[in-house]
């Protein structure tokens, strides 16, 4: 285990009803606020409307930023930090999913800085002063509800590129899993996919002797996969939801990190796809996480193994290590298949001629991976796995 | 799932060597401290000096206050108030186990409360502010490193109580499993039996639907058992020691508890043994839990059948839920002595006669118990299964 520090600073309110609080916990830190969001959805089924009433109660003013998109854009942050300037925001509350989420915290650091955010992104600067952020989570998946991380596309060249700091972190999150409830079909399983992935590329890691996070890692993702397929038999069922919720932010908030490091070239790779194709998030990880393990599995058999054996179900009996490993990695295949998740580039429509531009911008700042180091010629070679 | 409010403001510096950074880390916070530490081993071992020369170097003064013992004490905990009043202290710094943490945390809310700080012990009063508590932790075992919780021993009237607040968690902690490698066995395995008693109460709930959390508690126990019998056999095994303590931490830094009600009978039942005859805490919770889980078992046969099966390792084959539920208590009777520690009230010469009077003082606020509230009747008939 490597030396690590951690904390959770963000304070989880989670439950029913729990999104009524809003403009009490908001009023705690600021009286005028930027809310960003994404589709029109939450107008027409309420919240929006149940939450201005909350910030109005509170004597809390605010400004509307909607229009997030998946793979949220540069251009709409731009537009959160020229509001930020002219109206003297003091705290932004995204309400949604992972976009608005991330793009909220790329407008609460956007707004200190003097710079262009962009930069930040590039690592062509550091810089760790933001806005407060708060959250309404309105989707299981992301984790950025409670994580450093915040990720943006560059609509202008195409970019994916992830910005991470504790300055970012949410003061506070608001999780209710009852407005998961209506959640589309596709988009849950995708937000499944994305909680799993999260895990997973923090299981496969090369530090020894790491049993404890381990274990820990285990059991967020049987619990996925224990609860996922329920939910989409059973869409308004708020227990599962709120199992899945909480997965969620378990997943992503670092303690499945600690004493460890991390993959995340799945991640890398799926970005690109999502960059050029818009294809959901979940869905690109899905695709790519299986042809990253079939290429990497023979670093090191014993921890494929044990994923096999202790996650995925793989039976033991009369068979060799690598073909236990090979069955874990098919399992999860066929469990993300099972979901109605797309599991090759041929699925979303991604062809054999995007692979070496999605590699090339893959690799942009030099190799990926850490369980495995991956370069670009690596990184093709898993694309052609994933056709 | 209940709704509830989670985070971890704790800052956890956890790692080899970490302890040296104690200086720097209390300037954040406080030029003139208080430690709060109980044996003189770590005078000898060279610990103490260590943090003093990273104090002095840090430019902030200190005032010493050792000879904190198990069961912590009121007297010792009023002499740290008058200190902290008399010298104008801004941080206590608890350097050592569970008790020594809990004194400290009594004395940064006494030295800020009017009354006899004993009094909110004994829930006539409530207050929640105190001096900020940061911990070098060198036993893992209480939790209370990342903890609400203060457990206190009233030295003149034998009673054991718990105080928990908010305002007593611990701004930083410092975690080296280095420091905890010279531990002697029995320490060791009360604090292996702690830790999994922090699991267990928490485990066994009557919220239904609380399958991440479950898996999180079976992650952690099955850690524990993992490491704790290998570390009796390496004593000086970093990794193993590693794993135990931040297995420690998580056990007790409330995740577990997150959507659900624990129980916490079998940790009443173990004070009221550990205020009369001074055994080690974690012996009292391996004496008393297999005993109250024979008395409650058939309360959710359905919930110990899954302990069993998924923890304790219980054969399913060719038995009904209730034998498969008897096995797993069996499983941990035997893994409590396996690492050499008691079982029952006899080997900790503990006598029938004394079974009133504990059952009396256990029931003194009324019933306790959440998964089976249990009476002062109840209460000695789990005392006598314990005999």
């Amino acid at each position: 285990m490597i030396n690590f520090e951690y904390s959770q600073p963000t304070n989880i309110i989670f439950g029913k009803g729990t999104h009524k609080q809003i403009g009490m916990k908001v009023a705690e830190y600021a009286k005028n606020i930027l809310i960003v969001y994404g589709s029109e959805r939450i107008k027409k089924d309420g919240l929006l409307g149940e939450i201005e009433q909350s910030l109005k109660d509170a004597g809390v003013e605010y400004t509307l930023l909607g229009g997030v998109k998946p793979n949220p854009r540069l251009s709409l942050v731009y537009k959160g930090i020229d509001i930020c300037r002219e109206k003297n925001i003091e705290l932004v509350l995204a309400v949604g999913g992972g976009s608005p989420i991330d793009s909220a915290k790329a407008i609460a650091v956007g707004a200190k800085y003097s710079g262009d955010v962009w930069d930040l992104y590039l690592e062509k600067d550091s810089f760790e002063q933001a806005l407060p952020v708060a959250t309404i989570l309105t989707i299981a998946a992301a984790g950025s509800e409670a994580s450093t991380g915040s990720v943006i596309t560059n609509d202008e060249t195409g970019y994916k590129r992830a910005y991470n700091s504790e300055c970012v972190i949410p003061v506070f999150s608001i999780l209710n899993p009852e407005l998961t409830c209506s959640v589309p079909k596709y988009q849950t399983v995708c937000g499944a996919a994305d909680i799993m992935m999260h895990d997973i590329e923090r299981y496969f890691t090369n530090v020894q002797d790491v049993d404890i996070t381990d274990r820990l890692c285990e059991a967020v993702l049987l619990s996925v996969m224990e609860n996922a397929p329920k939910a989409i038999e059973a869409p308004g069922d708020y227990e599962l939801r709120a199992n899945i919720m909480w997965a969620g932010t378990i997943a992503h908030n670092n303690l499945l990190s600690t004493g460890r490091i991390g993959d995340w070239s799945s991640h890398g790779m799926g970005h690109e796809i999502g960059a050029m194709f818009d294809v959901a998030h979940g869905a690109t990880l899905s695709i790519m996480c299986p042809a990253w393990m079939k290429y990497v599995y023979k670093h090191d058999i014993a921890r494929f193994k044990k994923f096999a054996v202790r996650v995925m179900g793989a039976n033991e009996e009369g068979y060799t290590d690598e073909e236990i490993a090979l069955q874990g990695i098919e399992n999860l295949k066929k469990f993300f298949a099972s979901l109605g998740l797309p599991v090759s580039l041929g699925e979303v429509g991604v062809g054999a001629e995007s692979i070496e531009k999605m590699a090339e911008k893959c690799t942009l700042l030099g190799n990926i991976g850490n369980f495995v180091s991956l370069d670009k010629n690596d990184i093709e070679k898993i694309y052609n796995l994933a056709l």
